[in-house]
């Protein structure tokens, strides 16, 4: 059976499947929002068929199975589209000890890439 | 004071301003994610103003105050940034009775744009 989905059903990959469609990444436990990334068919496939998530890398321009150099591997425990289907939410538990390739003072990695809050004083915004 | 912080920074939005940077919005009391959106430094200047989560629109390629015409303004509490500094994350109170401008059978809006689960069934990517 082919593989319709992508294309006609639930997300505009394009018709070369390289259009790059945004991922939130939510813990799936704490709700904790982890990551913003992006999928293309072929990281959405990857996704579905190994259950971990994978997205397309900008900068590398290549496939990025988060995990595979840190061990942070993220399992998807469930996906959900939004309203216009053009973005996607996946929930995950994480497999690691964190999920960003930023490291804090101890070494170890933060848990979520959202590890700063902004504060505005004034007319200056700041890095709590 | 000049607002030098959306060009140097925080995020980059571009000489021009009109760069679109992925905004994660997510209920700041129960977590849930609630949309996803963009924001240019336009939009951005007018949510810290206003406190009202405020994004571009790109089908209307318009300011888009979240709530103006449908009442269910999106309150910012917290504002994050990520790691690489190209996504934001804002934590919101709804002011109305949803999120999404989609109506459920009773015509009330979602609470969230993610409100539908998806379930590989074999090969078939299903709605739930």
């Amino acid at each position: 059976m082919e593989k319709e989905y992508c294309r006609d059903f639930l997300v505009d990959f394009g018709d070369d499947g390289r259009v790059l469609i945004p991922v939130v990444v939510q813990d799936f436990v704490t709700k904790e929002v982890l990551i913003l990334a992006y999928t293309n068919r072929e990281a959405f496939e990857e996704t579905l068929n190994s259950s971990l998530a994978t997205f397309w890398s900008r900068s590398r321009n290549e496939l990025w199975k988060k995990g595979l150099t840190s061990g942070d591997f993220l399992r998807v425990k469930e996906i959900r589209v939004n309203c216009e289907q053009n973005s996607l939410l996946y929930l995950v538990e994480p497999q690691g000890e964190g999920a960003c390739h930023a490291k804090m003072e101890n070494g170890k990695a933060f848990s979520s890439c959202f590890y700063r809050k902004l504060r505005l004083d004034g007319d200056i915004l700041e890095f709590l």
